[in-house]
């Protein structure tokens, strides 16, 4: 069955690997019949792991790799070196067509490095974002970039607030999704050099519903679908994000064991407690898609549990079947047409 | 008496302006001997204030201001054209040494045009960066620099690097105070050209505790007691600092508020949870110093109530008593000579 959404699963990659991205496919398979999985990693591993579960067999393929690249060897070296290993066989099965989609939990350097050069960047793409859905107090927003690479031009932040908002219409259902330029005040002049410079040209943007710049403070209220950035700053923004959640939860908890009033209480409240502060917990929404490139790459949370994997294959699905990646070179082409 | 700590306060601008800032002067004037304040506003206005008062009266002295600088107005503009408003006018008793310390909720960019134009730098400073505390989980870290000069130099960072080891040291009372660069990676190589610079210059310094790279998610443990950034990456960590802090304690709210069970469990850790969060709140900490001036300007939060207010005058005598601008102006002198 032709109709099938191929996605290659760096099984070997993560904290919790293969347990976890093992248990994820699993589960992904089961709810989703129009996904088929090349489970790629150390093939005696994968099998043991499997047996496991019951799941669609006919939809399942181990494609043996003898190496791993571990988190914290540098990128470009483990790439070039480990041509065995889970993460560089499955970025090529997209690179050939094999599959449409590709999900690692493992090294961000190498799955940025590897996807940009053994995916390779569509026609017209000068940088290719890693965008990753943060949560917000009215549903998610698009940070884009969080990538390796800094210093970024005016015009990739241009392409960034397009890509992004056609990932957030096609893949998130958000119509006329509203772009932000992140900034240090809400007005036009104010900025440091490269923020003055994009500006005017996101305003120009005719395909993008540009709703000037907005300060981090409102990011999390959710006032904008895509949140606009240079890789250094979006970073910084995901990975405070993360910081201040964790800090802020613990001293809650902290706060709740301090008295035994507040430990009786803290019973009575942890349910509601717990759904609602799963809302804004990252893991919920799959992981970070690298957009721009020939092929969907993924690249899910280093600490992500089945769950995590689940949505991000999920995630592929609607990706692939939206045909994003067409879409994005199709707008490339466009460069700059849509402006007066 | 000359041993008088001398503050000139801002007493217009602000959202509470003028109630919350005369409350919070009077109450510092009661818990502190040494202080002695420059109200400067409209006189009618204030005396009638401070009418509803008992206070120290001959260590306060009502300044007459005709004017009031609007939040939202052009700094530049409204510090050159309202030179009979509250805010120049305090700035000036600081330029003439007839106070040691400015005070003012109002305009943040007033605040910061009118310090370095009216107050002007101390020899050696190239840039006057604004350092506020944030709250950690161990307790709190001078964020340097928040202000309005974007696009800093290695040169900059260096000296920020220095100054707020300086305020920690002697203001905070941090014994060899821990600095971090704002890093998207641990590691020395990371990075954009601007932290790659500063890196092996701070690793260069003698008289500061540099402790390398630190990431975003890693701020708010409190691994470094001085956090090195440039204004752009600085306002952002501030103000997402706030923003997620504000979204998810009202998530935790309405989470409580979702079940009869949890609406009564409430009840019960309301009080402890009140304590604990107030530990996270940044308007405990009084405002923040524009540092590397001829005298000591402090700008609070704009929301800023009594509270804050006294907090940022308790924070003058400290930071006047251990002669703060002196230090830091010996410290620029040596610029580069703790090098080998």
């Amino acid at each position: 069955m032709s109709e099938y959404i191929k996605v290659a699963v760096d099984a070997m990659g993560g904290d919790y690997a293969p347990q976890e991205p093992v248990k994820g496919v699993v589960e992904a398979l089961r709810e989703k019949p129009e996904l088929y999985v090349y489970l790629v990693g150390q093939e005696d591993v994968l099998k043991k792991e499997l047996d496991k579960y019951t799941y669609p067999e006919e939809r399942l393929e181990v494609v043996h790799a003898s190496e791993i690249i571990e988190t914290g060897e540098p990128p470009v070296h483990a790439i070039q070196k480990k041509k065995d290993s889970s993460l560089v066989k499955a970025l090529r099965m997209v690179r050939s067509k094999e599959a449409s989609a590709f999900v690692s939990c493992g090294s961000t350097g190498a799955v940025l490095v590897g996807g940009q050069v053994l995916v390779g960047k569509s026609k017209g793409v000068e940088r290719a974002p890693l965008a990753p859905l943060i949560p917000t107090a009215t549903g998610v927003s698009l940070l884009i970039d969080c990538g390796a690479n800094v210093d970024a031009r005016s015009s990739h932040l241009v392409q960034f607030a397009r890509m992004g908002s056609i990932y957030m219409e096609y893949v998130m259902g958000v119509k006329n999704p509203k772009v932000g330029l992140v900034n240090i005040g809400a007005e036009e002049e104010k900025g440091n050099a490269l923020v003055k410079e994009t500006y005017p040209l996101l305003k120009e943007c005719k395909d993008i519903n540009f709703i000037g710049n907005v300060e981090a403070r409102d990011i999390p209220k959710g006032v904008c679908d895509v949140v606009v950035c240079e890789a250094f700053v979006g970073n910084v923004i995901l990975k405070l994000y993360e910081g201040v959640g964790a800090t802020l939860i613990s001293k809650v908890k902290a706060g709740m064991m301090s008295t035994l009033r507040s430990k009786i209480g803290a019973l009575l409240v942890k349910p509601a407690l717990k759904e609602t502060l799963k809302s804004f917990d990252a893991s919920e929404y799959g992981g970070a898609p690298l957009l721009g490139l020939k092929g969907l790459v993924v690249k899910a949370h280093g600490s992500s549990k089945a769950n995590e994997i689940k949505n991000s294959l999920i995630q592929c699905i609607t990706f692939s079947k939206e045909d994003i990646c067409g879409k994005i070179q199709e707008n490339m082409k466009q460069d700059n047409k849509g402006d007066n």
